[in-house]
């Protein structure tokens, strides 16, 4: 139907004849001539029809906004002067000798350059991806897989499909369901993650696997998930820790280099869990972002303000400090004041604050509510483990060790957004060492920080006496702030398997329900084995500089897992659940 | 751990240590020397622990089948005599320096040479994935998906995901469902394919697009199906149908080279339907066979022998002979009376059969209970028209012309593979011109023989005039018998689709609400567009020389839809049921 794309019509073809197809963008007439934008996945070309083309003419008088044409026409300059020196196409225009509609367009809901908001975007989400931005985001990702999965064939994985119709997997949020009709009153859950069936390969001796996999979690949308979403899941036999993380290391280094033509760090530094908490509060943290927390306990601890003194006595406490270069200068009183609700929203109690007018004036040049309560020492200590400057602001978390980390975290990376210091730069780092359980608060017993397939640093004893002190042989990599991938180092070994599912409180009758398959699959010569996966949705979103993985996910649902497209979920009659044995559970009336 | 592969460990490395992973397989005992055979996924090698080595030995005395080892040792020629040729590492062995119990095992439930039935293998898959020929159909099938990829990837289409929890789509098997918690009552539907997500990315701009999709259907599980299965699903706009056969045919070539190294015809010949039907009884006809149907209505015409003369008046009708070369000669009466209820099979009433004795004779020298009621003029006709040979046996099928084809066609094939010709080569071909609507004689409606989205040759009136002689733009690729993919050229007018729809008895509210958002965006400037798909699990099914889909898959369903390793499905509680707001329908008693 063409012999060239719309945007690959430049200068070469001056004087030749060429056949286009497209889509009309705008539409001019000019001089009792008419020119459209022909626009397809490539760019767009200008096309002339002339008034002496009187077949060609009479119909394209009719062309209207997203038109589906075909055109063939003698490619010539554009008068002088009405090149556009922004388009490859922007030198030349094709004048029509033939003229075919494909196919008409109805008036859109809305123009392809306006944001008629997300609903009406889903809705019509095969008109909303015709957008510039949208192909862009689409072709992107598509190289992008295709970059992971010609890396990791070349490296010898193997691609192996796992089952999406299977059984509860370990992840612990909530899964999809799937009554069975040959099995009735029995469901098939939809897998969170390929995990047991990976580490079954490895069982396998299929050595290295890996599979772009759809993966599903019935969660609460918020925080820009989806019900569906897309991991890259690896998994090697007979390997350490360390062989995973120079694997992994590479095949990002290798896609960001041939996707986005992006070096980066070789090799990409690490940090232990611990250290990312102290010095960023987060254990992903953004390294673009030249802010650190600087623990002052040792400072206030014989100060009589409880508030600070208190927690720098407690071994699960923390006091920490967050300074804003020059924020005393910059920041006007209701700006600082506007910091605290934003801490409150992660947890903080309140947020004292120090400004350092003038250092060498001592307490003087010193303007907050708290100096008051805080000894000379007390704030030279401060002072000098903060290297304050004249002019920096100092705000101060105080409490349990895990809630100042999670709202001084926060605030670093609201300030660092705030006072631009987001350097436009990547930074890729491992987070290292994680411990092997925290303690669940409400439920009184311990929860695994990756999953309870993970291996722990020790023996099975060392893990059985002091749990809270444990690390694994997990890992994450983080790139600007965002955990892009994360792994460990599998247990292999019965005993321990069944130690760390004991530790999590599953009874052996449920450990044996779940996964017995599993513990019994360990007991068959299964090889030391270890893997990472990485969040496909997630890494695309970042490459594409775009907020939420709406933006890279063709057909997405909307925050209540409804697709406006196609009106997912609907109603299904009675007969049709009564093949699968199910019936809906009529909401009770007045309630 | 390793700085070798088992199966790689040859004359290269003659006095240098090596270190290998891998199980432990045959281990004799000879001489006071210990000799394990280790394999991993590349191969075995020879590993010898001798007894001064102590440490080592006294650990390796203890080594059991499937034992997962590590092993450091010096690489040395075996002794003279003793190499073994169909190994690559025949000629030395391992001198064990090191020797490391990486995992015991427990006696296997099985030897992994034996085949112990369907549902232990899959009980216990990862075992049975360990044996060399699923090593190789996993391998195989890896590079099978990595070349259609690398192939579509390099012609420029997208690999875009689409939905799994979706909606209802048209291919009219049973969907499996999946009840949302967040829209109580309502029900997402797993899709059966991406026929509709690949035509609206069509209208969404995208030009070319490909997806190896996990699909499913809830279907009784005969015939070596699966609940999910694996389909190469590809679309392109501004194509006609010459152009998705010049794309999925050289796909297809360049695959079988890659893969297999096997050079398919170029081109692939074509055949339409009719044909098909005609000569080889089959819309697949399988070409390695070179026997054919040969239609004799005109010698039986005017024949007192309704049995023959009335189907073969009727237009309706077909009288069709198979000859089997020398099948008078070689078979048995038993032979030839056995295949009269294979032919019932598949729908036969009967099966007459005449043996050429001596064609110089006569009538006298053939032989059959039916020659008595044909007239010599009718044998003679017979004779010339199967050019039927002294020894050749002719069975005769004659009925309706659907019948007589298929049991016609099943017999070709029985008959083909009990004389041997089936040939030791690959035979691809198109089949093309398929009619746009059989009849459905149980509900007296019209049927798509493709799907609804199929596009007629002809214009909406001819469509609506005469449905019955209307042929579509569908096409089928068969190789060796097997429909290797199908597609066609999709409508992408508005009118003409709803036009196919109500021809298929859909009413316009059944079509508004199942196809509605295709309906409309037809209306926005659609371009035309078509495609294929390919069934993967087959595709990798025929390269491996398996019979089943099951051998291909590595953790397939059986044939009532559970996973013997998982238990999956398993029954869930009814407050996890409550939460997705539904119930399971118990049985009722004494029914």
């Amino acid at each position: 139907m063409r012999n060239e794309f719309c945007g690959q019509v430049t200068e070469k073809y001056l004087d030749q004849q060429v056949e286009v197809c497209g889509w009309v963008g705008n539409r001019r007439d000019h001089g009792g001539v008419i020119f459209i934008d022909l626009r397809d996945h490539t760019g767009l070309v200008q096309v002339v029809v002339e008034p002496d083309n009187e077949a060609a003419f009479k119909i394209a008088d009719g062309a209207r906004y997203e038109y589906c044409l075909r055109v063939k026409g003698m490619v010539r300059n554009r008068p002088d002067g009405q090149g556009n020196s922004k388009l490859a196409t922007g030198q030349i225009e094709v004048v029509v000798d033939e003229y075919h509609v494909l196919n008409p367009s109805k008036p859109l809901p809305f123009m392809l350059d306006e944001n008629p908001g997300e609903n009406v975007r889903l809705q019509y989400r095969y008109l909303d991806l015709r957008r510039d931005n949208m192909q862009h985001n689409m072709r992107l990702r598509s190289k992008l897989t295709h970059a992971l999965r010609n890396h990791l064939h070349q490296s010898e994985f193997l691609d192996i499909e796992t089952p999406i119709l299977t059984k509860a997997t370990p992840e612990g949020a909530r899964d999809f369901l799937v009554p069975s009709r040959m099995n009735p009153g029995q469901f098939y859950a939809m897998p969170q993650s390929p995990q047991l069936f990976k580490q079954l390969l490895m069982m396998s001796g299929m050595d290295r696997y890996y599979q772009i996999a759809r993966c599903f979690r019935d969660e609460d949308l918020r925080a820009d998930r989806q019900p569906e979403f897309t991991q890259l899941d690896i998994e090697m036999a007979f390997v350490e820790q360390e062989d995973v993380l120079q694997m992994a290391e590479k095949l990002i280094r290798d896609t960001f280099k041939e996707v986005m033509d992006i070096e980066l760090a070789n090799p990409f530094p690490r940090m232990t869990y611990a250290e990312a908490m102290r010095r960023y509060g987060s254990d992903k943290p953004d390294l673009r972002i030249d802010l650190e927390l600087v623990d002052v306990a040792d400072a206030v601890k014989d100060s009589e303000f409880k508030v600070f003194s208190a927690p720098a006595n407690d071994p699960k406490g923390r006091v920490a400090v967050l300074k804003v270069p020059q924020g005393g200068a910059n920041f006007t009183r209701k700006q600082i004041d506007e910091y605290e609700p934003y801490a409150r929203r992660f947890g903080a109690r309140g947020l004292a604050w120090i400004k350092v007018n003038d250092k060498a004036a001592g307490k003087d040049g010193l303007q907050s509510p708290i100096v008051k309560f805080l000894s000379d020492d007390a704030l030279a200590g401060i002072l000098s483990s903060t290297q304050a400057e004249d002019g920096d602001l100092l705000f101060f978390g105080a409490g349990k060790f895990n809630e100042v980390t999670q709202f001084m975290g926060a605030l670093r990376i609201k300030v660092g957004q705030d006072i631009g210091r987001v350097s436009d730069t990547w930074e890729p780092l491992w987070v290292v060492d994680f411990p092997m359980f925290e303690f669940n608060e409400d439920e009184k017993r311990w929860d695994a920080l990756h999953h309870p397939f993970t291996a722990p640093t020790g023996s099975v004893e060392a893990l059985q006496n002091n749990p809270g002190e444990a690390l694994s042989k997990g890992y994450d990599m983080v790139l600007n702030g965002v955990e892009l991938g994360g792994g460990s180092i599998r247990i292999h070994d019965q005993k321990m398997q069944s130690s760390v599912l004991e530790l999590l409180g599953i009874s052996e009758q449920q450990a044996e329900e779940k996964f017995g398959f599993l513990l019994e699959a360990l007991q068959f010569g299964c090889p030391p084995h270890g893997g990472i996966a990485f969040g496909v949705d997630r890494m695309a979103t970042l490459m594409c500089g775009e907020e939420s993985i709406r933006e890279v996910i063709a057909f997405p649902k909307t925050s209540s897992g409804a697709c406006p497209l196609t009106n997912a979920p609907s109603t299904i009659e009675a007969a049709q659940l009564a093949d699968v044995h199910v019936q809906v559970i009529e909401p009770e009336k007045d309630d």
